[in-house]
């Protein structure tokens, strides 16, 4: 039996402009409150009541992860630890897709679905269709006793507590951790991890809510570049592969509350059309954190500056030498490549808040959008 | 043995002020020019010397269909095509994301490449990798001769001729009927398509050249629609499914040759975010020719008309009851709503470069951008 501990003060704004900033501040908190329960003192992973055996988890050739919105972009991310651990492919889709889609799934399928509010209405469709082809559904939601979590055969929930505000971002960081522990958990059952890799990725996790504090910590820099920004009716955001991901769920934050018109692409993708659109002093907001392609990106953001952007580069400490190349470096704490969507999209939420607040926008109710969109 | 049979006269103007609105116009003939070689006159399909057996074919568990740019986008309408008609997964992916991802792919892997110049750097690297991987590669590609033709296990031209225009119009309705046709053959060989459907597709494909002359010869009311939105620096295009995919082509069309600031977005998402950015007079541009999705997507239509939106809707003939609710409708030929999308691009295609004419943009050569990215 869950229990439902939120109450109508810990929905208040505590100080903060907007319930958008306060819950963008409740992530360290919101992070540990979702790590902490998983994860024992020796490193073992404990999913709550989910009852996926190891015979279970051999079964599976093949995962869908099904969502809307940010909680999609969660989903994009957790592909690649899903693959890269277990070895099984992994599809991720848009809800409103795949229920209309002609989806190869069975009972060989493993379904994921996340919805914040657990009433997504697509959502909640995608799951009923796979549970109909016999797929095993595993829910991520944040509402305790929602449709969803309802209907799924097993449900983890993010420790978020309560997000008012229509743009999610504490939803979104604690689906991400939620993920990678779902991701490490079948991978350690299925004997696909090696000890070390898992000992290391559980240590790199049980990190992130204090470095994501210290992000938290130091915004003087955010706030100095929107101010440079903040009137552009155009921005882009680009990367490789997980920052790619990153970069999508940040141009929506950017598009959600400043109608700003932002759009993400993969970095590799710019030359074959959109270099066309990068003028001089538009901004592109490259999310550069993964070792594999650092140097292929850093070439895509070469291409740009050469063509008069406002670059602005998303990267970990230990990569101080892009600051020769762009105009602006928001550093985020040395992390494990595969973690470092977590922490990248902190200083993102920040940025498309700080534009937002410039503009005068309406940041916790966007016009034309609703918290939970409940209908198709 | 091939013989190229282009020369310099064929790469000429001939009367058009662009290249990019000849090969427009030359679609009707390159589209026949790439099926009659291909399909006999009792309806068997032959493709070239390719050697793909029904041993093969069932050996595949598994098709990435792997690309850049517009091949891209014919990558994504050809995976409904073969996952309907051979019942396995396919996975479409963008190449510079590709090779530096971990596909997972082996000996039982087919593995498509799409690129109209055959050099494309990313795209000849990501089948270097694939082949190293075990798979077996077709590659579709419009040079006889090129890197990626040689590369390849067996290759199968889209014989379009010289594409010169910058922006790829005839290289992708031709590589969109040729890989429909290279799905037609592997169901069959395969035995996963009825002889009925089997027919009708033929039959319906061969039918393509004449409907889309029938576009061509009557282009006024794009023309005039394109007055209504020319100066918009916002663009959005929506549909479901195939014509999302439809979207996202055309939408890139316009970014290259215009520099308007256009999007594609699956019509459900809408709601997820980027609803914020529809006011007054934005236009939006919704491809909705799948009867599957066709009252979701007008539902969607009516969500950016209660905004404001100005809504051009691009369908068959037989949905005219679609003029109650948007403000423009670009009609094509009645056509079976597999192959809707060799035919709704056209009218795009048009609209992207009639909105650059009016805006005095370098049609045939846009800024920052080159005919083949033979770097990566």
């Amino acid at each position: 039996v869950y229990v439902v501990n939120w109450d109508v003060e810990a929905a208040e704004k505590g100080g903060y402009d907007h319930f958008m900033l306060k819950e963008i501040y409740e992530q360290p908190k919101a992070i540990k409150d979702t790590i902490s329960p998983r994860v024992t003192k020796d490193g073992k992973i404990k999913l709550d009541d989910v009852s996926l055996t190891k015979e279970d988890i051999d079964k599976f050739n093949k995962v869908y992860v099904v969502a809307c919105g940010t909680a999609y972009h969660a989903g994009l991310i957790s592909k690649t630890l899903i693959e890269r651990y277990l070895n099984i492919p992994v599809v991720v889709d848009i809800a409103s897709e795949f229920r209309y889609g002609e989806p190869l799934i069975d009972e060989n399928t493993l379904m994921i679905v996340v919805s914040q509010s657990g009433e997504t209405a697509d959502t909640l469709a995608a799951l009923k269709l796979a549970k109909e082809k016999g797929a095993r559904v595993l829910a991520v939601t944040n509402v305790v006793g929602s449709s969803i979590s309802r209907e799924a055969d097993d449900v983890l929930y993010t420790w978020a507590g309560p997000e008012i505000a229509v743009a999610s971002t504490k939803a979104h960081t604690t689906q991400l951790v939620l993920l990678a522990l779902v991701s490490l958990y079948m991978a350690e059952k299925k004997g696909t991890i090696s000890k070390e890799k898992y000992d290391e990725i559980i240590k790199e996790i049980v990190e992130l809510p204090r470095k994501a504090q210290s992000i938290l910590d130091n915004t003087d820099l955010i706030e100095e570049i929107t101010e440079k920004i903040y009137k552009n009716e155009h921005v882009f955001y680009i990367g490789r592969g997980m920052d790619y991901d990153v970069s999508r769920e940040a141009s929506l934050k950017l598009k959600e509350i400043s109608y700003a018109h932002s759009e993400a692409l993969p970095a590799g993708e710019l030359k074959h059309g959109t270099l066309a659109l990068i003028e001089d002093g538009t901004p592109v907001i490259a999310t550069i954190t993964q070792s594999k392609t650092y140097e292929k990106a850093l070439s895509n953001i070469k291409e740009v500056k050469a063509r008069g952007a406002y670059v602005i580069a998303v990267t970990q400490e230990e990569h101080k030498e892009i600051e020769k190349y762009v105009d602006s470096v928001l550093y985020i704490p040395d992390v494990i490549d595969e973690l470092t969507s977590v922490l990248a999209v902190i200083p993102l939420q920040l940025l498309a808040y700080y534009v937002a607040v410039n503009r005068g926008c309406s940041i916790d109710k966007p016009r034309n959008l609703a918290k939970s969109v409940t209908v198709e």
